[in-house]
């Protein structure tokens, strides 16, 4: 089985710019983190932007869609800052990208600080990617979500669905 | 969703002894893994044995399948030794386990190593373990294999399918 | 023999707050560091405040100096921004200060990241401390400087002498 | 100034072999630690042998004195495991290596493993060996110890001095 992983960024891909003390974006470590997890699907990793969620633009979304409907795979990860998740997720869902199954994963912690949940999602995002059905999914926290039935929790950064 | 989760050891909970310079368990670290990747799901976590895979006896094993078959729950992950994770998947498969979907996984390198693909490995295996129709897996290396065609390549260190 | 550490902040204690994705202080990390260094001499930390060294203001370098003047030990570690750590260096330098040895340290990655030069520069620190003549000094790169001799290179986040 | 450094092995040097899952010897991961430490000092550093101390020799021992008697620096650094740490020591003090300078530190848990102490050692071992007189010494716990008044506590894991 063959896998699409698209990267867009978010505190997934965060790392720490000694000279000027601030967050930044050097490039997807998502290759690295496939190697550590030993992992032997093969995945096929392609970067479409490395920016903050916060920051997508509208074009940026669509990029993102396009990418996603036109890629020969059927089984896509995207990886992606959370707090505009969901808004990218929707976006994909209304897209042409009929008989797809697509997960959106992403991390509260950057990969680079140690303790980072990013490996953990990683790790179950593929897994979901591989036998939900087609749709638009959120992998996050150990779970699948409906890209039509998932939030995010600002107060304490968990995902949730929308009724319960 | 609840998820039954079985500590029996392995390398994902090998501890270094700074005393006498060996490896040994202390105790499992699924609860802080589950903490860090931030899982949301209910998992609850049993510890049945804390041993190497290479010292499991055949009523180790025999106590693991009547756990698996005796529980509530019918979505269940074990953590196990990579070195007979398969030879305990035939006996539980072999088991009263009807209608429950149990997947063994583990680690090639011990969690405590910063470095290690169980964080990985856990995060997919509780996602298999939500998806797969009932029957007996082993996930590892970001993929699963049914309990009867799986085997763990000693060079390597991988798991692969016995015929491609 | 006692050693005095004063803890100020910096890239040193910086934490990942991730909710809003920013780095921020908590508390020091100072104890749980001599903690797993298994640092044996007593160190007694006082954290004075948690602030990046370029939000230092006249006063705070004011407050720094008057402990360390005030302190019973004679022996001082002070952990410091990078930024502006010369600075405070200058002024404690010109304090009532007679007969101390205070050593100022930092690092150029958070601790909190995997990967930090903290950990190595606060062994390095402790180990200056102890054994130079009394004198203001900074401890960066494996290396000690006279206060009154060294500055920070923003290009390469190294520190150096003034002149070679 | 210039340091010579030689590594011999120990649990500072100890990495996991996911093949057989037991703790070997790769090669020293000085280089890497300095390069962490982002040190600048010039740190010259040879492999002696990469051993488990408690297998070392009367002749390992010898070849240690003498590369450390016949070696130009006068300040040098010698990494080695804990358990026979100060055997080797007393053979190096009793060896013609007057006017030198040489600091034996070591770690409780390998560096590999996400939380050492011996980066920590590291540290405060380069720093002592800048600055002690000429002499044989351990540096363990962020103290030195002179090599005729120090002992390993075997069930603490801490260095001490003989008579306190």
């Amino acid at each position: 089985m063959n896998i699409r992983l698209f990267a867009t960024g978010g505190t997934f891909d965060k790392d720490y710019d000694f000279i000027n003390g601030r967050l930044y974006f050097k490039e997807t470590q998502v290759p690295e983190m496939l190697e550590l997890g030993r992992c032997s699907i093969a995945v096929d990793v392609r970067t479409l932007m490395m920016i903050d969620s916060l920051d997508m633009t509208a074009d940026d979304r669509e990029i993102i869609a396009r990418n996603c409907s036109s890629c020969e795979e059927d089984r896509i990860v995207v990886t992606h800052g959370t707090d505009t998740m969901v808004q990218t997720a929707k976006l994909i869902g209304q897209a042409d990208v009929e008989g797809k199954t697509i997960v959106l994963t992403g991390a509260m912690i950057p990969y680079r600080f140690g303790s980072s949940d990013g490996f953990f999602n990683l790790g179950s995002a593929l897994a979901f990617a591989q036998l939900l059905p087609p749709g638009v999914y959120i992998a996050m926290n150990g779970r699948f979500f409906d890209w039509n039935n998932c939030q995010k929790n600002r107060q304490t950064g968990m995902f949730e669905e929308l009724k319960k």
